[in-house]
């Protein structure tokens, strides 16, 4: 048992505490990992302000992570003391029914107990200092300067690469770039349209350039968005309240026909149909990202889909994390993928809740705690 | 110009009415077809009806014909006087965008002609005695002894193959057996569920018998369709209307986690989201074949998607005529599939309302007239 340093979501929509809490040691086939930065994404604050209907409380959030072995438990054998690692709320166990079948990456070895705020043996790690136990957060709560986490729930990466920048490719960067290259598969040449230029917005862009698209089109309501989109490979900007008529004509106008491949990373319903019926007749794939409010339902007419649109989702771009994630850190590094310019704000862990006002006030692509 | 004995729709919401009627010689790039024998299909009874916005009238309907070539227009070379010839009512050009993209078979080089009841040129074959102009029917028009179809809407079959039979292979089946064949890509092994056991839901049972598929559910809410469908390959019945609960998650416990494919033939939105959710989380598909009602909807979750389900549709099952329909005609003569127990009533062409009849009536799985 020893004692950390955490952000602590204490009950749902207020803001969170920093506090000293109390950490178990790693059990069997579990990791201790310090936590060397973490990043602030939607999801966090979804579960935060209460809008989560499978939020649990209190809770240490946060699924962005990047740290250091510190300790493993009995029978881990794929990390040690000292090895550099991005926590994984898709898990890669290897042996499921999931993880076998190439058409998925929704390892659900540990699914239950994870959705319940508990590691696989049904407990927690963390406790408050008067011993109420405090839950954990798709298996990672990187909101902590130490946390423990299945071996299978642990990427392998390389010690040169600055914990500030990857800790991004936790989600939003594996998200963005592998609903391309995994989910849709892309092929050189193809047209895209990406609905949303926030952070995964723009890592969509960047995966469409990686993977050698020839018209990269971005739609958002904010004009301020294009610069960045641009810089990450969009050729096209819509903005959707400056055209005249309807945003899929305008849209299928301007990829001749339609576009082989389209994304909503916004996770508004209407969005969502809009990027399928802007997919091109025949053979065009419309992939959704953003996840939507409780309850909410898409709609199309199926004439849609009888004329050739696929209509699909990814969740963690489709990346199996201890085989995928290992290999986006080596793209960082080697220049193919940007984060940089992603990462626009730096905090203490005392100023997370900062962070989401950032995020709240669209000041932020990535805000990122160093601990 | 000739004279030849049709079946033709003069009104919305009439029985058809048999006459004789005028027919010019094919022009360039046309082929004049003696029409041997033809299905009734539901799509010819929903333009008949009036239900369909888009019907034109006077039509001469039809389109799952097989018949033999009387003569060829200037400048067609793919056939010849004598061939025997299956029209198609998605052509393939082998030349347009379409055709030339392997992921479509939804040739466009005469679709707009042909939405609108013309041949390419933009002017009818068929008219009345008294002159007045008859609109061809999905480029086919197989509800007359004799017809003008475009060259690249004719596939050439064997002439061992009998014609009361393979006009099926027009429409139902190669649209059934096609949706697994060539949109779902049925793998050896895989579970399949079917919503619907008419003609095209039996197609598709056969379809995932041709192609491997370990079990084979079907459902429908008439249990003497169960029959039929065993002996086509079904391996397990489900009449919603008889099991406790919800349908899916009945489907879903049946299946060992959700089919891989899942199939609507039926034409139901409501059933077209059962099919979709009752897919396997991570990689189950669903494909819609039935056409839906004007202006009607499908609705689902969009956490459905993100889970990894697809949601798809087919058209003439994904299958380019010209090359495959004939390799389905020499399927069903090496005795791969089945045709001939599901014409279950020949006629002739004065008794074709009497097909419609039996067709309202669930008496037929097809009905077919010989010339
Ligand atoms: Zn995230
Ligand atoms: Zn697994
Ligand atoms: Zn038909
Ligand atoms: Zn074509």
């Amino acid at each position: 048992m020893m004692r950390t340093r955490a952000a602590v979501a204490v009950a749902a929509g207020q803001p969170l505490e920093i506090m000293e809490v109390n950490l178990e040691g790693p059990k069997a086939g579990e990791v201790l990992v310090e936590i060397k930065a973490t990043g602030l994404c939607h999801t966090d604050e979804f579960t935060r302000s209460g809008d989560d209907p499978e939020g649990i409380f209190p809770a240490i959030l946060g699924h962005e992570g990047a740290g250091v072995v510190i300790e493993v438990g009995e029978g881990v054998t794929s990390l040690e003391v000292g090895d550099h690692v991005i926590p994984l709320y898709t898990p890669e166990c290897r042996e499921c029914e999931y993880c076998l079948n190439p058409k998925t990456n929704l390892c659900q070895s540990i699914r239950s107990t994870q959705g319940a705020g508990l590691l696989p043996d049904g407990s927690t790690r963390f406790s408050m200092l008067d011993g109420t136990p405090i839950h954990h957060y798709m298996g990672c709560s990187t909101f902590a300067n130490h946390t423990v986490v299945p071996e299978i729930a642990l990427a392998k990466v390389r010690k040169d690469a600055p914990f500030d920048k990857i800790c991004y490719i936790g989600c939003g960067v594996t998200t963005g770039i592998g609903a391309v290259i995994n989910t849709a598969k892309v092929e050189i040449g193809s047209t895209g349209i990406v609905f949303g230029l926030g952070g995964i917005g723009l890592n969509v862009i960047q995966g469409l350039r990686l993977a050698g698209a020839d018209q990269i089109v971005g739609v958002d309501l904010n004009d301020d968005k294009a610069v960045m989109a641009k810089h990450f490979g969009m050729t096209d900007f819509v903005n959707p309240s400056k055209i005249d008529g309807d945003i899929v004509a305008h849209l299928v106008e301007l990829t001749g026909g339609g576009a082989d491949y389209t994304f909503d990373a916004t996770g508004n319903v209407n969005v969502m149909r809009q990027a399928l019926e802007s997919a091109h007749k025949g053979w065009g794939e419309s992939i959704i990202i953003g996840v939507a409010g409780a309850g909410q339902e898409i709609s199309t007419r199926p004439f849609q889909l009888v004329t050739g649109r696929s209509w699909r989702g990814t969740a963690f771009g489709g990346a199996s994390g201890r085989t995928d994630v290992p290999k986006i850190v080596d793209w960082y590094m080697d220049g193919k993928i940007e984060i940089d310019p992603m990462i626009t704000h730096l905090l203490k862990l005392e100023d997370i809740n900062h962070g989401f006002d950032l995020m709240h006030e669209g000041q932020s692509i990535r805000a990122v705690v160093e601990f």
